[in-house]
């Protein structure tokens, strides 16, 4: 299954922050068997976060769309509002997710304002997922092809409704068992290993092979080289990842590569 | 003018790599006073970077375009034949970019192998960069209303291609001036500080006003206030910032806001 991922905000596009939260998201949906084809991030503007959600479901064909981001209650705090008119939606009040929100504000003693009111409002069809850290709650909208599933922008906010709400419901769709592992090698340049890369990259399609250039050390190049196999079960996908590997590392070796350990320890996937 | 970052590498649709050239280039683009419409990650796949490309451009009017990844030696590097396909060109043997190249395995003794050559494959009407740090060259190319700029992944070789050609180049694109600056503010929580903020926000268009809330300190919430001015020239830029700065500042103190240090120094820009 395929899955894009969008953030939202000018802090992004302004090179401001670090999208750290996009890659824990494609970290974890890899994990789950599914294929990220897109992570893009867009300005606060409704058109554009319109746009890219189109995009990330017409031209790029994915059935999980995760956004994050844009969820507060500043004017600029737009996600819930494109979500809505994307989908077609009213843009209602959810009587759930106000609850969640009223509750946090009385535990501190504040009232409840407009701007945190607005965190309630939602596409007809949403249910709000819970936040246990912050306030803004998440927004879960489930179509025949189409699960989506917009989390707030603050990483402790978004990682704390990932574990506890996103991923127990993205599990069922998970129809792979990933493992994987990565080899140091010393002594070669990318460009002299890069022969006998591609010729295992190309001989299994549930094998992905990457290496990936380290500078140098001593003088001599070093490559970390990464090797995911992807199966039906956790057995036979850790079996393929280690024969893989253990292939690719005495041919390495045989060509001049200085590789440390034993073949069993550094193909343990 | 409208300006897309597009990086390439399933390391990054995986989550295995936080993508900091984005953040690093995005940062760069705005100071220079590009307005960044899209950052987006794609996979090695040659379709979907086409597609990428061609949504960059034509869905998203940008007119610079700068791509990162995907330019090594290995099977996977496809974004020089990607852009040729993407921009109908022939894919041929650059000359220049054959002789840097050249060069470089020389200065190391070592032979130009079919993996090595690939490297100076590009699009017919592109220019080679210079890569002072690795091996593969950038590509350069310039259409009426396109610049088209693909840098390698290695961020130390992304990096100094774009301070020492790309950044030059761009200059004379560049038409506005940023200023900037980002106070802390502490006792009131951001939902309270919305409505404040969102009139500010919405009173001037060469301003941009945000909060980013950033957890607690004993037991206050505390709020991190980006403010940034764009204008013609650097002391009307610094003027505005600065006086939207005091004039924002001086209403949330008013609101119960702790705000550290004399306006003159909180609103340096």
């Amino acid at each position: 299954m395929r899955a894009s991922i969008i953030s939202i905000g000018n802090e992004l596009t302004q090179g401001r922050v670090i999208n750290t939260n996009s890659s824990y998201i494609a970290r974890k949906l890899t994990l789950l068997g599914f294929d990220v084809v897109l992570i893009a991030s867009v300005p606060d503007s409704k058109d554009l976060i319109k746009e890219i959600l189109n995009i990330a479901t017409a031209n790029f064909s994915s059935n999980i769309v995760i956004t994050t981001g844009g969820l507060g209650p500043t004017y600029d705090d737009i996600t819930s509002e494109a979500l809505s008119e994307y989908l077609n939606e009213d843009h209602e009040l959810n009587d759930t997710a106000l609850k969640m929100i009223k509750q946090k504000y009385e535990e501190k003693n504040l009232e409840l304002t407009p701007e945190r009111i607005k965190m309630a409002y939602m596409p007809k069809s949403a249910s709000p997922i819970p936040n246990p850290v912050g306030t803004a709650p998440g927004i879960f909208i489930e179509r025949e092809n189409l699960t989506l599933i917009a989390l707030p922008g603050v990483p402790a906010e978004m990682q704390a409704m990932w574990e506890r709400y996103v991923e127990p419901k993205l599990k069922r769709f998970a129809t792979r068992k990933i493992s994987e592992t990565t080899v140091k090698i010393k002594g070669i340049p990318e460009s002299s290993a890069a022969s006998i890369i591609n010729k295992y990259a190309r001989k299994d399609p549930r094998v992905y092979i990457k290496s990936h250039p380290k500078g140098y050390e001593l003088d001599k190049p070093v490559i970390d080289l990464y090797i995911m196999a992807s199966e039906r079960d956790e057995i036979s996908s850790r079996n393929l990842c280690r024969d893989i590997c253990r292939e690719i590392t005495l041919e390495l070796k045989n060509n001049g590569a200085l590789i440390e350990g034993d073949p069993d320890e550094i193909c343990k996937c």
